[in-house]
């Protein structure tokens, strides 16, 4: 497009055409959310010709009556007016457009009319038009949430550009949910005139942006789809969750956004040659998401394992084997360290079990051996987070049983835990910086998802389920090696 | 073995030799748990000649002082002092013991010794022993927890063995969290005299048993494992997790537990022909676990599909491809009630686009004739569940920029979300006894771990990723065609 998107992401005052004070209506809660959201509330101006007041804010019979040219304008209302509005915008020298209402190609004829229109009018006047049919735009770093979903956001460094409206907007709450930091998002609708390339090539020039997500049906002009992702991903990682991998799935996909899925292998293969990382399901791509913008890359496949007990060891040597890695020996520091902290008894290979030994400074010197044994590449540790909650929780029914605790008591116990388990995730951060290689937590006590989340804090990775681990871990040494054969740096 | 287990999991008195006020021991941590768990105090004889009173009960010296002879003893002893407890038992004409106790055959020579002595022990006097080194035994039915974890689960028909101790208390704590019913679960810890087969063939008669999980790492005499769980599968679903799958998998396995994981093939073969489902993660078996207690088994592989959006729908095609399964087509009535509710562009196809409708009616009466449906073998419906919650929070937050909410408004506007979900979810439950088809739910807001739990009651099934349910559908239906071909009953 060469259209600069700034004012589509940044837009310093934004005029809303449809607000509106009727609670069911996107003209509402759009308007609400971006008010909820933190934009400043003197630089939103509602255009709705039947009201005074929408959400306490001054509304106005219509653009030219605007006491300042807005940077961005979104529209929300009837798909046959759309047309004539967007001829209006362009009168007034708007030239950024997020075009919510919905109606258009992907209800049949009169609608693909109705785009076609649109298409039209937007080229004409070099107007930068999002959708139609979106979910909408969210700046997180600068708390604008022109979104339909109730949705705050993590600030942090990952974009997304989504072709399905309610697969993006549920991933935000997830994400959400999961604290995982965003910086930008965009549901890129019917894609009239922008195109998941075009966001995919402004996030790549953004410097908030540094890792990108998309979700994608279809792309329509698959040759310069490639070419754009192929030039991005060599300064940062793309993770794409591509629908319609099965023929039905394709169908699925055609007429829910009339694009053309095409052949999966064809994408798989494109997505390879171009270092695209590809997501299996939703949550793997938050996952991804999440551990490439938390961890360094690993340099090799050779990965250690601790795990406070064996059967989670087998599963997750079963994981590292089924991924494609492999267990790394372990050097003689790592065996002298373990000789000395272990019982006896102690596996002597990898994974290294801790058989249920719950001092964490035996996991921390343990896993300081790992990081700096150049036969490492990667960490995995299993269970040594929450070590403390069992014998806790244990230590805390049993004075239950004896006597009340006070909810002062409580409380200090819980934050004595957290802070344990505080002790081994900054160390882990520590290691991670010195030694440049990804450690990885498997929390496999009862921590519970906003517990895990406050652990995180949004800069180290603890992942539920053992199997996890190993999975994403060779995704990340698979973009490595992509980015070693393209000779570029790892970001 | 030929002994009845009964004692094991409904003792009416339990010994603990070794019971300790220590908080880290397993003597204390374990009666803890019991204690905790709403076992009768007085049914409980703590022995250990050093204390007077263990964690408020009278401690007794030695098994010959005891007031009554207990039906179970559990061991927490040092090892090596275990044949002579093991001896005591017999003379107090006890038959029924667990050896908590660590040290055995999983650390060499010395601990194999140790472990053949309790063995001939053991068969010389009839004893029934599980362990040693075993996490322990739970009857949430009769809330007996003489297990290390700290977990109190909801009672339902799922009894579970573990050939792992770590992996047994971390999917009882998820199970905890999930609100997954459970009847009975069981390390079987080192097996030296009761196996994995042992407690399956006992789950397999118990009446409270609906189900059976297994965590295996390796079967010591295969041909009569398959041969016993062929006969249960026929009765009831027995689902296992079978870690060692990869060479180095086996190795890690044999390492930790000393079995011998044998090829990947072979077990997979052998689960096959003998009818058990192979989850293929932690995760995984619990999805599973709760799908078959609380849902009907699909009689065919047609799947009928109402999605919120667009957007995941293709994704749950795929996923419904990827299983096996197919689309069904949609019967006149399902066409006829879509055009009456749906605006006239709907997708007209399967799976049914409800292109965001807010009105639970209208998921209500298509998901009514989904089910009623002879084309349609089981439903998934993705975002029904919560469809109130995105304007319900636009709601709250419009209001509350304009008033503060009192605490009594926010509670009866969040009772009033969750009975819009009740509402759908007790229609669903009638739906599936009318017509003994299963609907599964993916819940794609942000209602949280809690809220699910809350709302799944323990009767119905919502998944969080929409790539899940087709999944486990195929696996179900997969058991019915099973039971179809050896002429058996579906459960």
């Amino acid at each position: 497009m060469g259209v600069d998107l700034d004012k589509i992401f940044k837009p310093q005052s934004i005029a809303m055409i449809g607000a509106s004070n009727k609670p069911a209506k996107w003209g509402s809660f759009l308007l609400i959310n971006l008010l909820a959201g933190g934009y400043p509330r003197e630089k939103v101006y509602p255009v709705n010709p039947k009201e005074k007041e929408i959400h306490q804010l001054r509304a106005y019979p219509s653009l030219s009556s605007l006491p300042a040219r807005p940077e961005l304008a979104i529209i929300t209302t009837p798909a046959k007016t759309v047309p004539g509005i967007l001829e209006q915008c362009a009168q007034q020298g708007i030239k950024h457009i997020v075009v919510i209402s919905s109606n258009f190609s992907e209800v049949g004829e009169e609608g693909a009319r109705l785009e076609k229109e649109l298409v039209d009018i937007g080229r004409r006047h070099g107007l930068a038009v999002v959708g139609p049919n979106t979910m909408g735009v969210v700046n997180a770093r600068h708390r604008m949430y022109a979104v339909g979903a109730p949705v705050q956001l993590r600030p942090g460094g990952i974009s997304f550009v989504s072709q399905s409206g309610n697969v993006g907007a549920n991933m935000l709450g997830w994400a959400m949910n999961q604290g995982i930091g965003f910086a930008k998002f965009v549901g890129s609708g019917n894609e009239a005139l922008l195109r998941a390339a075009d966001f995919m090539e402004y996030f790549g020039k953004d410097e908030e942006t540094r890792l990108i997500l998309a979700y994608l049906e279809g792309v329509k002009d698959g040759r310069s789809f490639m070419e754009t992702v192929s030039r991005i991903s060599l300064n940062k990682p793309v993770i794409a969750l591509k629908a319609g991998r099965t023929e039905e799935g394709g169908r699925a996909a055609m007429s829910h956004t009339g694009s053309l899925a095409g052949s999966d292998h064809i994408y798989d293969a494109a997505f390879r040659q171009s270092g695209v990382i590809r997501a299996e399901t939703s949550q793997d791509m938050l996952d991804l998401a999440k551990s490439f913008e938390r961890l360094p890359l690993p340099r090799g496949d050779r990965l250690g394992i601790i795990t406070l007990g064996g059967g989670w060891g087998v599963l997750a040597t079963d994981a590292t084997s089924q991924a494609g890695l492999k267990l790394a020996e372990l050097d003689h520091n790592i065996l002298d360290t373990c000789d000395r902290l272990l019982p006896p008894f102690w596996s002597h290979g990898n994974p290294i079990d801790l058989v249920g030994t719950i001092y964490m400074e035996t996991h921390i010197a343990i896993l300081e051996a790992m990081a700096k044994s150049p036969n490492i590449d990667a960490i995995v540790a299993l269970g040594s987070l929450g070590t403390g909650t069992i014998i806790g929780l244990n230590m805390l029914v049993s004075q239950s049983l004896i006597m009340d605790m006070s909810e002062d008591a409580m409380k200090s116990f819980f934050m004595e835990l957290k802070e344990r388990n505080l002790r081994l995730l900054n160390r882990a951060k520590e290691l991670m910086k010195t030694y440049q290689k990804p450690i990885v937590f498997v929390e496999m006590q009862f921590i519970g998802e906003e517990g895990l989340r406050d652990l995180e804090a949004g800069e180290t990775v603890i992942f539920t389920a053992p199997e996890k681990a190993a999975a994403i871990l060779a995704k990340m040494l698979q973009y490595r090696r992509y980015l070693e054969r393209k000779g570029a740096a790892a970001p």
